[in-house]
């Protein structure tokens, strides 16, 4: 089998050694993974604002993609929530809700989405996810928890309420709150105490009752499904729907016609930014989930690779009538204790959906949406990490604010905002934290030829010789910086005729730092200073070489700062050397775990 | 003198020592910088798409206010090419060109433009102008050359011309070209030949003749307004307005009332994003022009305070009716060679032009618009730099990629667009270099204490201990590669026990890396191996203190390399520790300058 071809169809691998006792475990992992799947495909794609039956759709075809594609053995992909609230966000303002423009739309966005995935695979791009940084996600999701269950109250209270963010979703839920529909709530409220209580508590109380732990944890997980077959067993027994009780309605049975989404050009444009946004966080979500379980099995994902699997489940969802999906995290556990051994566990999930396509959909004519709503706030609620605030705003300011900006961004703006801000504030306090690098004056510690800073060993220093070390890479964000202190530090040292930098930290100089060097060079001459020089790594001598530089500074690059100070300053070099090691001059010794240089 | 208000107010600390020989060489230079200044303002304000006029009341009070907050002793400010050509840009799409409209929110856009400077300084956001990478700047300089240079040649040519790119204004140019006015480019191109001979030849021909060269040179500099007085004369004498030679047309004269620009909020917070970038481009450059000055007299400047200079002249140009200001490089050069010793030189400059506008306005109504076009061609072509592109791209691909993306946004959409496409491709490419840190395997050398890199070193491995170091501090751009990394290391040493992350390089541990450290912990932990830390430097191990990542991970934090491990596998480490330092062990010697770790 050539190695290219195993790379892009990973299930190569896992296919020839497939046996019987690996098709068991996944069969019943796909079981128990499409029962959960059901009720919250159904849930998202309401979420989403679409008609639930395409959530069921984006739950076939995009499984058997991945299966073929991902590098995750565990990994289930299907709709998930935040997408889901993304998807709403993007298209609510643009389209009616329920209109056949926004569910065109949502192919078109699960369209994008693909070849965004692709794009990235193919260029190499998956370092675009480094942009979220853990605090801008974790605000998301924390943020987009509180807006998803604001937004799913309605359903559970049985009144309209609209709204894109807090600020407005909170005075529309209290102005329609006296138009309550007591029977909703009914169905809404008991939804959600028994999908809490089946969450917290089924497990222990199956296992206190003798059944093995790992079966009553994945007993317990069918509680969704229990709570919808319950819910259309009531409302249908007492005709509730006629009462006012919403309810899903006609859901098309059958499979969905394999169609190209319609390709509107500006509305593409529209929505490409999205899109990415979309693509960004599944990826980043998505991968987070699988490297976790991977690492569980010691097995390895390959993130270039995932991008090809996510990519291809989002063009078959864009292709079979769906939505845009990404592996999420529930179901992926579930798999995962269910013994799922083969992404094949994805391929027979997807077949347990197309059998309810085929034959269930009727079934849930009856379904309350409200019971949908409960589904949805008990599975989201767990992304609400509040605390999370606190933990890290005391371990970095920087981050702290970046994450409550998000957040607040999310909740009180726009979901889309809120990212965007986050991502900027990031990526401004990163360029602040980088454009001041460690610059340290340094001297030649007495009887060795290491030299160290002057503020913190009792060191010699040449009065002729300016000795600077630079402890990171020079490029953009601290170029200019560079420029000022060794301004400021040639100011300080009105005597001195050689300025010699010392850059066994710097990994790069890039173009604004070269033209800084030329700068510092020709202002060091104005003032009658020779720059020079030392310790610089090879590569990055390789790359000065391509320039003038060295041609022109003047100067000399010095193996070692000893080196230089022998060439340069040769007296007060000799003297020091000789001075005794232990002697009174090391008066300044750095304590145990402190930054010793 | 209280020290606080000496750095408010720079200029109290020259004023107390100036004197009779500063006045008479401040006066000189203002003399001179005041003839350059005067056909530069009226240009810059018709390039800005304004009435000239304001380009010199431009030119009067924004001088004081940098005179009084400036730390700069030779920087002349003033209107500026580039700066000109943003204003251009961004209002020409929104008002009619000459329309008092228009030159409202000119005064907006120095208002905002002033804001802006001020905020950054009080907000200590000068590093802001970090975003702008040096092949950004100077691709965008080279390419405003070329839009500036096309967007004149309408008036050298007499024709009408528009458009806001080169793709519109060439063909534009090109179908206007029959209409060409003879009279009206007998003129222009008089003038550039004429502008271009004094710029290049007049010096050295004066030298020739026994002229000392400071004194050449200064002369040759007047040739600007040499040539208006000429171009005047000659139109005045032969009546050639009547002939179709566009001309300046009737100049108020006299000072423009002290107003407040009106404050439309839409169109303040239209205009912002273009006076950030104003505001930014004018700071860069501004301050290397400074920054090169005062190293020539040993002098210092101080960027916040130069903010403050910058914002306040700004302040200054909104209420007297002006337009956006920076620090020029053509004029400080020849202030400064013409002597000037203080920014005293400035408020002379300011004086001039005050007399200029109360006296000479109503001299200028015979002035050709081709003239001052002449004059904006000849000197904005000089920050023409096509074969930067080359020694860019050679110096590094990414910069180069940089530089051209910014050209050509410049070039074939619009200004703005150019800029921010660079901004955004600076931090892509600055981010992919940055997300890949060095991560290597290291052993332990023989016969000593120290840990080298395995690839490089012949040296000896634990086989129960696997050593990483890590050469890069830990934050959000490189997080999820180290995940990445380690568990692709971890899964190539399936015997490990342990892994020792070497923390010698790592400055900082941001949120998100501590995030992917509790990551790679908990899933070394799950595959059976235990995550410890070595030689982490003080401030770091402070910041994880404030976190629960040291009670949590089950690893131990050691001092050093060796310290871990002695501890973890003390027969391999006594093994290696014994064995000759010389000995057949060191094979791989690494050659002389290279990277020797």
């Amino acid at each position: 089998m050539p190695r290219r071809l195993a790379r892009m169809l990973p299930c190569l691998e896992w296919a020839r050694q497939y046996n019987r006792d690996w098709a068991v475990k996944d069969g019943l992992a796909a079981v128990i993974v499409t029962l959960m799947l059901i009720p919250q495909s159904l849930a998202y794609a309401m979420l989403a604002g679409l008609p639930p039956v395409m959530g069921l759709y984006a739950s076939i075809l995009p499984l058997i993609a991945y299966t073929l594609f991902g590098t995750s053995r565990t990994l289930a992909v299907g709709p998930a929530a935040v997408i889901a609230l993304l998807t709403a966000s993007v298209l609510g303002p643009l389209f009616a809700a329920g209109s056949a423009e926004y569910a065109a739309a949502a192919l078109l966005l699960a369209l994008l989405s693909g070849g965004v995935l692709l794009a990235m695979a193919l260029l190499r791009l998956g370092f675009l996810a480094n942009f979220l940084s853990h605090p801008v996600i974790s605000g998301f999701m924390s943020a987009s928890a509180i807006l998803i269950t604001l937004g799913q109250l309605k359903h559970i209270l049985g009144i309209q309420a609209s709204g894109e963010n807090a600020l407005q979703l909170i005075p529309s839920l209290l102005q329609h709150l006296p138009d309550t529909h007591v029977p909703t709530l009914a169905i809404g409220a008991s939804t959600l105490l028994f999908l809490h209580l089946t969450r917290t508590r089924l497990a222990g109380w199956l296992k206190a009752r003798g059944m093995n732990a790992a079966r009553a944890s994945l007993l317990a997980r069918t509680g969704p499904v229990v709570a919808l077959l319950l819910a259309i067993g009531v409302v249908w027994a007492f005709d509730l729907a006629a009462t006012g009780v919403k309810v899903v309605g006609a859901v098309p049975q059958g499979f969905p016609a394999l169609s190209l989404p319609a390709l509107d050009p500006s509305l593409a444009l529209d929505l490409l930014p999205a899109a990415v946004l979309i693509s960004l966080i599944g990826f980043v979500e998505s991968v987070s989930v699988a490297q976790t379980f991977a690492a569980k099995r010691r097995q390895r994902i390959e993130p270039n690779q995932e991008l090809v699997g996510l990519g291809s489940a989002n063009l078959a969802a864009a292709f079979s009538g769906g939505m845009p999906v990404t592996g999420g995290l529930s179901r992926t556990v579930v798999s995962f204790e269910a013994g799922a051994q083969t992404p094949a566990a994805g391929a027979l999930t997807a077949l347990g959906i197309a059998l309810t396509v085929m034959f269930f959909t009727p079934l849930f004519y009856h379904l309350p949406t409200a019971v949908l709503a409960a589904t949805i706030i008990v599975a989201i609620l767990t992304l609400l990490d509040i605390k999370a605030i606190g933990r890290t705003w005391r371990y970095s300011r920087q981050d702290g604010a970046a994450m409550v900006a998000t957040m607040a961004g999310v909740l009180l703006v726009h979901v889309e905002f809120g990212v965007l801000l986050g991502v900027a504030l990031s990526l401004l306090l990163f360029l602040w934290r980088t454009s001041q690098p460690h610059i340290a004056v340094v001297g030649q510690l007495p009887g060795s030829e290491h030299f160290r800073n002057v503020e913190r060993f009792a060191v010699v220093e040449s009065p002729k010789v300016l000795s600077i070390r630079v402890d990171e890479s020079l490029y953009f964000p601290n170029a200019r910086y560079l420029e000022d202190r060794i301004a400021e530090l040639a100011g300080q040292h009105p005597q001195a005729e050689h300025l010699v930098l010392m850059c066994p930290g710097v990994n790069l100089i890039d173009a604004s730092a070269l033209e800084s060097l030329e700068a510092i060079s020709a202002r060091l001459h104005a003032s009658g200073i020779q720059l020079h020089l030392s310790e610089v790594k090879g590569p990055v001598m390789d790359q000065l070489k391509r320039s003038h530089f060295l041609e022109h500074f003047g100067g000399q690059v010095f193996i070692s700062q000893f080196e230089a100070l022998a060439t340069l300053d040769p007296s007060t070099t000799e003297r020091a050397t000789r001075l005794k090691r232990n002697g009174q001059a090391l008066a300044a010794q750095p304590s145990g775990n402190e930054e010793v240089s």
